[in-house]
C-alpha cells in the first residue's frame, strides 16, 4: 500500500485581512490509525498517515527491539478480513517460528514501565542494556550536512500540499539521500524510513538520520537501534535525547538552518 | 511543582557557514517522564517538561473522560517516597472515594483499543459516545482570532530561550489570555493548560484553545471533553482533526499567518 493517499481534497473558508471568503478547496494529511499485530497479538496502534505501512511496522519492531535481523520477518502484510477499511489499517507481522516473543517485556516496555519509581536516568539505563553505544568511524562534513535541509524540503512533496506532514530522511556521508517518507507523527516518519532500509537489508550503520522537526529521545532511541551514529534536525533537540546521544556516543545536530547548525553531542563526527 | 526547570543549560559547538566553534553556552528544553497513578495504578506515563504536573494529571484525567467534575478530585500529589529524584516524576492522583474507575475499559483505551478492527470511523464513534457534541452560541471575530498568535509568541518565554517547547493557550471570545503552559509534547502543553482552569472551576465552554503546533484528532478531543467550542492553531489539522471538529460542532481553525486564517470547520462561530 504504497500509493495509499497521504493527503485529501477539502472544502475550507479563508480569511485575510479579517475578510471572509466563500467555501474553496484545500488538502489535508490524512490520520488514520494503524494497528499492528504479531501472532494475532496487537502489540501497537499508532496514529499515522497511509502509506508505507509495512515499512512502518517493520521498522517499529525493529527499533523497538523486538527483533534484531531482516531474517526472522516472513511477511508483513495487510489484514484480509474481507473489510476493506478495516483491513488497510491492520498489519499481520508473520515471524519466523524460532523467533521468541517475551510477551511481559513487551506489556512493560509499552504500557507499564510503571510500577517502580521511573526517571529520566532509569528510562536510559534500561535502553541501554537493551542496544550498547555505537562505535563508528563515519564522519560528515558541515558542508554536506549543509545540504541536507534543502534536499528534504525539495523531496516533501506532501508537505507542499497540506503543511502537514513532519519527514525523515537517510543519507549518505557524501551527501546522497537514498529515502524520505512523510507522517503525522513524528515518530512514524522515522519508522517508515528505517523500516525501508531494514527491509532491503541495507547497512545503517554508516548513514545520517535527518529529520524535520525537532528530536526527543525516543528518536535516538530508534537510530541507536539500528546504529545510526548521526541524527540531524530543523529543530531543536530536547534534553535527554541530548543525554542519550551523549551516553550511546552518537551525533546530535539541531537547528539547521541558513548554514548553521548546533552540535550537542558527538562532534567528533563533525568536521 | 509550577517553577520546576523546564530548560537547561548546555554546551554546544556551533557551525556557521562551515566554521565550526568552541564550545559555547546554550539552553535546551527538559524532558522527563511522569507516571500518572491513580489508587496505586500507573495509568499513564507521558515524557514531558517538569512543571505544572498537577495541571497535567488533572488535564490528563479529565481530557480522557476518567472524571468530570472538579469535586471528584480530593487531591493530587507528587509521591513523596523519600527519592526526590523519584517522586518528583510520579503524580498520585486521590480521588473521592465514590467514584467509580472502569479498569478494563482503561486499559482498552489505553494500550489495547485493538482486539477488533479499528478504523477512523470507529475511532471517532467510540469518543463521541464518551462526550457529545457541542452546543455553544459562543462566537469570535475574526480581528480578535488575528490578535492570538502574536500574543501567543510574546507570551512563549520558555520557547524564546530553547525554540524547544509546544504552546497552548486559554481565550477568551473578547481576546484576553487566561493562561499560557508549555511542554516538549503537544498534548502536555494542552492537558496542563485545560488542567489549569479545570482546577480552578473555570466554565471553558466559552473559551477558546489555541495551540502553537498542529492539531490531531486527539487535541479536538481533549476540547470536547470540556466543551470547549474553538480550537485555532499555527499550523495544519489532519484529516481527522476535521471530522472529528465537524461531527461534534466544534470549531477548527489553522495556519493563522500573518493576518491569515483557514477555517476548516465551524464558521458559524467565526464572523
Amino acid at each position: 500500500m504504497n500509493n495509499a493517499q497521504q493527503s485529501r481534497q477539502i472544502r475550507i473558508r479563508r480569511s485575510e485581512d479579517n475578510q471572509l471568503t466563500g467555501a474553496e478547496t484545500d488538502f489535508v494529511a490524512i490520520e488514520e490509525p494503524l494497528e499492528v499485530r504479531i501472532r494475532g497479538n496487537a502489540i501497537a496502534i499508532t496514529m499515522r498517515t497511509p502509506g508505507h505501512d509495512i515499512e512502518l511496522a517493520a521498522g517499529f519492531i525493529s527499533t523497538e527491539g523486538i527483533i534484531e535481523e531482516r531474517s526472522e520477518i516472513l511477511e508483513i502484510a495487510h489484514c484480509e478480513n474481507g473489510k476493506a477499511n478495516d483491513g488497510r489499517n491492520i498489519v499481520n507481522v508473520f515471524l519466523h517460528p524460532a523467533v521468541k516473543i517475551d510477551w511481559e517485556q513487551f506489556k512493560r516496555h509499552f504500557f507499564t514501565n510503571s510500577s517502580c519509581g521511573i526517571c529520566g536516568k532509569a528510562t536510559i539505563e534500561s535502553v541501554q542494556s537493551l542496544f550498547p553505544p555505537i562505535t563508528s568511524n563515519t564522519s560528515i562534513t558541515t558542508h554536506i550536512l549543509n545540504t541536507f535541509p534543502d534536499k528534504l524540503r525539495e523531496a516533501q512533496k506532501t508537505f507542499q500540499e497540506t503543511g502537514g506532514l513532519h519527514a525523515a530522511a537517510l543519507f549518505t556521508a557524501d551527501g546522497s539521500m537514498i529515502s524520505i517518507r512523510e507522517d503525522v507523527g513524528r515518530h512514524n516518519a522515522v519508522d517508515k524510513v528505517i523500516g525501508h532500509s531494514f527491509l532491503a537489508e541495507r547497512k545503517l550503520s554508516n548513514l545520517i538520520l535527518m529529520v524535520s522537526g525537532r528530536v526527543s529521545f525516543e528518536i535516538m532511541q530508534k537510530a541507536l537501534a539500528h546504529k545510526i551514529p548521526i541524527v540531524a534536525a530543523i529543530s531543536a533537540p530536547t534534553s535527554l535525547a541530548i543525554e542519550f546521544a551523549t551516553e550511546n556516543k552518537q551525533a546530535l545536530v539541531g537547528f539547521m538552518r541558513n548554514n548553521k547548525m548546533n552540535i550537542y553531542a558527538g562532534h567528533e563526527y563533525i568536521n
